[in-house]
């Protein structure tokens, strides 16, 4: 049933311009996380070192829940970023060996399933302390250099707060020759500095970009709420491109202008608000009817959130994962359950329609997200933490571009 | 800091009756159906052979966070449990594979870190469709005897509802002259015939079993009221044993007497009760003041649940798991991060107060259980499921022990 | 359609003999508060001399409503009460003066549809600060005389919290030869001192009540089965009795042995654990399946809510209250509605099968009670309490009964 | 402490150009619903002929509780809505003798306390039904005819949908030379045309109105968002006007354009979205710090959350209401309670901060409302009502103005 091969032939590009549905991977710095090789916080990936067998295991399992596209394991994997807040890994790995380990493993686990391979960046704490623009394009630039080394089919930068940067990281990877996505990880509201949707994705388009659009930071309808408005504002300014959707796992409809991060589940309690295969279903159906056309997720997208996607799409793809061999299509496992209540839970219209409850009485639904002059909590909060004094954290933001 | 050897010279029970604390592992068959290697409603193990690589990788992540026992993943390997569900799989796989690689598997592992294998049975359909003790016990010898060809450290008679079936199971496994630990899924309401738990921890002991206790089907804090009152039981009975506890790594507060299956949400709508890893800290503190000596989880609990028991219990124990590497202590890897309000959340009061939304404000808290008889919806459900009539599965029911 | 007049020539225990259903009222204590009336804390009924116009507009709504008794606003109207709590009041109010007005409004409102006047007492501080009994009975018959005196038809005893106190009240309102119902306010766990609910009612019976029950602190469900285990301890020694209740009209599914007072939202927050007028027809069915033929309500029901208890009954009573002429059955009054969707909510299984949601995201579903060694939080809020320090309170409540 | 009478010499407006705060009265229908004298669905007022003593009551209520305006309760009582739905009513009863009655009922209780009578009108039927501008307009004089006999103070037009009705209304109004003010019950939104709430207001000034603002359909929270586009508007258009708010007692953040009607739970299963005066004093204040002069409540607002208002803006306006005697400051009458942890709760930084809970874990937090074309739940339903088939709804809807 499952036959990739003649599909994979061609590039990021040619797929796209020909109508094709390009599914992403997931989430790797959560869920790896969570498999204990990633420490939540710095957000590094040296486990790309450390423990190739672990990341090249996840990379495995998107592949098999029908990723096209592989990304290298180089989130925060800048130079600056490693040194700032590697420093807690023993013995110190160089930017260099994290890169290309990471290629490594992708184009390895790629060629078992003719996945393409797609080089990633990221914001940088040279952005965000204010280096300057040949400072912080040198920092992409040692990426990209690996990069193209290891041959990687196209590029992706990802995780952009500021389209300033975001368009700064294009201009870099753009020297390649190679095709280019760009998402940020923003929301209707607009990038950091109050740009919105549909302007950053006319920069990011007009910097070189032939994919745009959003991962990470809210979920997935916020997201498509999001590349709907960058979808119109293209439109308005008469630029094409492709567009990309990459949204949290977690349900999110309480957070604020800077997504989850400032939720006060967040990184340790967000596990009440993780998505159901079923809410991924409904997602990727719309994004498809949106016109995105590269769908994937971001942080708390496991392998069967991945394959929801694919199965949700089949009957447009003509094919299943291979780990649709191991699920059944809405719930339909089921039918050979012991217990005939449960064996009734093997249609489609049970799970479309199941408002599943959390089991936890004593918590609320939603919270009020923290964050700066935003709430009363945050800043007690903040006053508790000794170490620091708010003037401080003030002088600290003011130097920042935050 | 991380020194094992000297401490797995000794077998489980040296290891109990000595006063350590032995961690197990956690859910493989949940684990593994997200990560598309098992599929749901038969729950079978033959990933063992078609997908080695990802059994041990699982088994590998476990260890890590702390697990000293590695159950080889034999949950639902008994031939007749295969050839009744396992017709799905394109090539059959013979029980004997399944179980032979499980135990390979699983040990090769357990030498990365010189952790105990225990070779597990659980409940079979034969017992189920009302077969006589002679050949329900043929079943358990059947792997049984592979277990003593890959001479695993001990066996584990685990998830059983019928605590008649558990005898026979333990009447089996000690045969072989090797440890034995049994745990029921049942709740404090006991077993799908009325026995209480104190009365089946007294008969699990007197059929030869020196540990029991309970695993699956409930919530940590219902498993341990029900490992109370198996204490409870022994001591009234003024037998000895070990106590055992693996739990589902769910939120079940609304569950009946046959736990989570019957929750509208099972199997897979189960995300908004998966609990996070601070629920698992007082969950182990707990066990711990409650004598339960052998601690470790269901379906469910991923690596870092299991990884919050060893930290918790790391004061006790004088070490902490290798993947402990990669996490702070009560969140304390976020006192490094950019924003004043995240880094106000690296502390313990934080965590241990924290009531997570579930981000979700059409769903409820709680669901009514599904069940025969017990809800109408669950009647009209079933109903609407043409192919059985309502006569046709009581009379299914009523030939099977159920 | 209502003609009660030949039905009300009888006295309560020939209704409640000749199997007739008997309707109570609601709370005056809470209806009055919201219409300023009462003052939370003391909540005691001078309003029936301040205010009489207000005390008679509700004996005449719930009149309207349905009611059969209609009980003199006494609550807390003993003298020691009066005396201890009530000296907010600017002119000091006499005790005797509370209770002639009471009966005297009662009477005048019982007599435009002929329902029965019911005098009530209720616990008192005496008790609770271990006066002994000859004292404790003085202040019940002080009471007593006022009721013989104004010639009520029968007399009550409710909400005591010792089955002590409320033996003592009923042998002194049985000195007057008339008919006594008993209500305790106590859940299944049973009163204060542990006696549990059947024993009670078995003291009580015993003591000259003929008709027991409880009264207050719970929601419908829970004081149906601390009615039940009064009944079944009846029936075990072999006593007969009428059954009673009249329960809260909040959801206090989380409360402990002491009721709703504990729940943090009390009394000032409790508005979303107000229950609808189909959650009281439920309890109406229940409670007439369980063989309780004196039905009302408590704290929280309003006239609406006794209405939907004569409603449900209505095809038993063979009667409807006046105040239907101003409702439709199960909704069927929105029938006439100008929106459709409105239109299609005039029907019974919509509003049965209605979750209806709180609109409050950021609340939880449910509280953990406050209370004496119970909760930290309580605890804590106590201590920050500085009028009176934990030393004092301890003395405070050794001194009581408490 | 209490002494209105200098105060109550000067007219609505007089007052309002002083900067006094007025409090207006809370929602009629809703309470008299509940004590059993108005039916939902047609929501007419003919309580004020069948029982005066019932609408007197709840005059002095709110009169006690602070309300310096007392309206007519006239709400639904146009003739022509009269007939379209008062005729379930046995003897039928005229429109004039409905409207006087009303007068009548709160020119007795205004007296009481000195406050001001206003006579209101809303929307009909005749706009709905497309009849023209004379005819509707006709409808309101004859409201105003009786009102201008009965020598109200001023005049209030409210709950209109459509801005063009309420121009119309206002224009009548005026004709009498009394002050006029108009609210609708519109959200952020604006009116069911499409007039955004800053043109409504502007409309209606230039028709006449003094005062301008909402009531009704929407909570506290989004009425006055709703009014602070509204002072835009007229500040955008150089037009001085008072501001005016009277929101619903329900917490409804979960509405759509239409408000609370097209909520799941309207209107028999709103317990708990009732808001606790504890929001109202949040209210007040925040209704105080927009300039809003004239804040009271529409449906769901009882007695004590008017008090709350009142005691909100006590020390602005130097005195308290009546019923504040029964009543301590953020719960200070807690302060003599037994129980220490319930006299805990006495004091402001409690009931500020509390969250309360539903008591209710089987329902969700927020509802989707139901509408025509909006949601699939609403057609079905609507599909389930035989008596009117979607074709006839149709048409029905294409001939009303809605």
């Amino acid at each position: 049933i499952v036959n990739l091969s003649s599909w994979l032939l061609q590039g990021i590009l040619e797929r796209l311009d020909a109508g094709e549905i390009v599914i992403g991977d997931g989430g790797f710095v959560f869920a790896l996380e969570k498999r204990g090789y990633v420490k939540a916080g710095p957000w590094t990936p040296e486990a790309t070192v450390e423990h190739p067998e672990a990341v090249r295991q996840l990379h495995r399992e998107f592949l098999r829940a029908g990723s096209n596209v592989l990304q290298t394991f180089t989130f925060y994997a800048s130079e600056d970023k490693l040194e700032n807040r590697g420093n807690y890994v023993a013995e110190k790995i160089s930017c260099q060996k994290v890169n290309e380990a990471a290629c490594d493993i992708a184009r390895e686990v790629a060629d078992e399933g003719d996945a393409l391979v797609a080089g990633g960046v990221s914001q940088t704490p040279s952005y965000l302390s204010c280096k300057d623009k040949a400072e912080v394009k040198a920092v992409f630039r040692k990426q990209l250099d690996i990069f193209m080394k290891k041959s990687v089919d196209f590029l992706i930068a990802e995780y952009f707060e500021h389209v300033e940067e975001a368009v700064w990281a294009v201009e870099v990877l753009k020297e390649s020759g190679k095709p280019v996505a760009a998402t940020m990880c923003i929301g209707p509201e607009g990038d950091m500095h109050g740009v919105p949707p549909g302007q950053c994705a006319v920069q990011l388009v007009k910097a070189g970009a032939s994919i745009v659009g959003v991962n990470c930071h809210f979920d997935p309808d916020t997201c498509l709420k999001t590349v709907k408005l960058m979808k119109e504002g293209l439109q308005a300014a008469k630029l094409k491109a492709h567009l990309m959707s990459q949204p949290l796992a977690f349900h999110t409809p309480d957070c604020g202008k800077q997504g989850f991060i400032d939720l006060p589940e967040f990184p340790f309690g967000l596990e009440p608000r993780i998505v159901t295969r079923w809410v991924i279903q409904k997602y990727a159906r719309k994004a498809y009817d949106l016109g995105i056309c590269f769908t994937g997720g971001c942080c708390g997208f496991e392998p069967y959130h991945i394959r929801a996607i694919a199965e949700e799409l089949a009957p447009e793809r003509g094919f299943l994962p291979e780990a649709s061999e191991k699920h059944g299509s809405w719930g339909n496992s089921l039918s050979m359950h012991t217990k005939p209540w449960v064996r009734a839970r093997a249609r489609k219209e049970y799970w479309e329609n199941l408002k599943p409850a959390s089991g936890r009485p004593y918590c609320p639904s939603m919270s009020k997200p923290d964050g700066w002059g935003v709430t009363k909590g945050g800043r007690e909060l903040m006053q508790q933490k000794e170490a620091t004094s708010e003037q401080q954290l003030k002088e600290l933001f003011q130097k920042q571009k935050f």
